[in-house]
């Protein structure tokens, strides 16, 4: 692991790292902050959150955009933001914003010529924290995850398939249900193949409704965004957290649109929300 | 005037606009956060900060890095910020970042091929703010100004030189002498041409030292700024200040750089700052 930067923020420190990663099969980069007790010399196991990105981003657009770091140095806690897919020239490809680089989904893929790198869901669960446990001071059982868009769905369907592994979980206008939008549909497709079965392991109403260890859940979806309708379908993760009573807290936000400054608007209720769980 | 986009943040409204400058002779876009308060239909005058940015940047880069839009709105404070030079292919430009587009400098350009376009200190003292004074529901009595680096530069020379129109100025990581530093010397010759006696009236330094209406002045200086020792300069600026008890706040900031990292973990003091003055 190689240090790229080192920031000042808030009394803490904004950095980025470079690492081989052997599930991507590529050199991927990831930034974390690092809160102002950890800056401080002390010798302190920090809550550890796993932010997300959605469709386009790198690790670096919520560093830039979100806001994040006031509350999170404030609270303590640690923020780890990875790539959205893998990368490099060797890695393939698609002409289009929602596949390929940049659209990785967070799953395992099964099929060409995708199998060789994106294998996302294994770097964010597996590799990535057994890096960020080893080389940061951060308490492996008080994680949570969150994300945006695409990195809302994989934070869903993280959380939902590790209920052990994340004890909160939260997403700002996450895609609820791909085997029913077009981003989903075309992802799946592309990264597992034909077998339709298999998609239901990515797809977070399907997860909610077998799952058996709730995790509990913020979501917020702003009123106004462009892609509420067709992609992101909170409606069908309400329906079926309603009929089991899963612990989700769903805000409709009037007004806001799909970017970051939504997100920003909203940032320190989901910072909060995950700070309580993880050090109750 | 034409609206390019307007989105919800923190309450508020995160707008963008273009029009025609007669200044600058060409077509302009800047940017305009409304707080709550306007954005609920009241009527109500609100005090404005006008925020100046650096080299390379255009009015989005507060917009997106700042993270002012939170106690912006809270404080009700409108802010406008505007591009840093005219702007289109008909605009005269240079192979460097730091002369040309995106480095007006916030002068009167006399010298050619710059004349035509480059009039950024009267496109800032008189033309934009008799827009938003038209157009926006702002208290043209309660006027403050701010910026980054170049901005900061800006904002500290338009204060010094019209005391009667700004009541408050802060700045981070300001370049302090213009005709004291590399960048200074180059935008200074190139837009002003060779009759140095002219540079001064762009100059902080040289501008506090014959000021007799002082405008309270705050700045924030990163410790750890790469361009402090070459290209700041504060400490000319310290020294003038402190030789006529000038009201200056002058911070530095142990262990900060000089991006957007800096001025987000210290905007909030700055907004306080001005509106403390500003609703007095």
């Amino acid at each position: 692991m190689q240090q790229l930067s080192s920031t000042r923020s808030f009394d803490g420190l904004q950095n980025r790292y470079q690492h081989s990663s052997s599930s991507l099969n590529c050199e991927m980069t990831f930034s974390v902050f690092l809160p102002k007790v950890a800056n401080a010399g002390k010798t302190v196991k920090l809550p550890v959150l796993y932010w997300l990105s959605g469709l386009t981003c790198t690790d670096e657009n919520f560093v830039q955009k979100a806001c994040a770091q006031r509350v999170a140095s404030e609270l303590g806690l640690l923020i780890v933001a990875p790539d959205t897919s893998p990368r490099g020239d060797e890695v393939a490809d698609a002409d289009s914003y929602d596949l390929g680089k940049g659209a990785g989904f967070y799953v395992n893929a099964s099929a060409e010529p995708w199998a060789a790198h994106y294998q996302m869901y294994d770097y964010i669960t597996r590799e990535l924290p057994e890096l960020i446990n080893a080389q940061f001071p951060v308490d492996a059982d008080r994680q949570g995850i969150f994300g945006h868009s695409m990195g809302g769905h994989g934070a869903l369907t993280i959380a939902l398939k590790n209920p052990a592994s994340y004890r909160s979980v939260s997403a700002f206008a996450p895609i609820c249900s791909p085997i029913n939008c077009p981003w989903g549909q075309k992802a799946l497709a592309s990264y597992l193949g034909d077998d339709v079965s298999t998609y239901a392991e990515y797809d977070a109403v399907e997860l909610l409704k077998v799952n058996s260890q709730p995790v509990p859940m913020l979501i917020d979806q702003g009123g106004d965004d462009e892609f509420l309708a067709e992609q992101l379908k909170p409606e069908l993760l309400v329906a079926a957290a309603t009929a089991k009573n899963y612990p989700l807290t769903f805000n409709e936000r009037e007004g806001y649109d799909h970017s970051y400054f939504f997100i920003a608007s909203f940032i320190e209720e989901h910072l909060r929300f995950h700070h309580e769980i993880l050090t109750a």
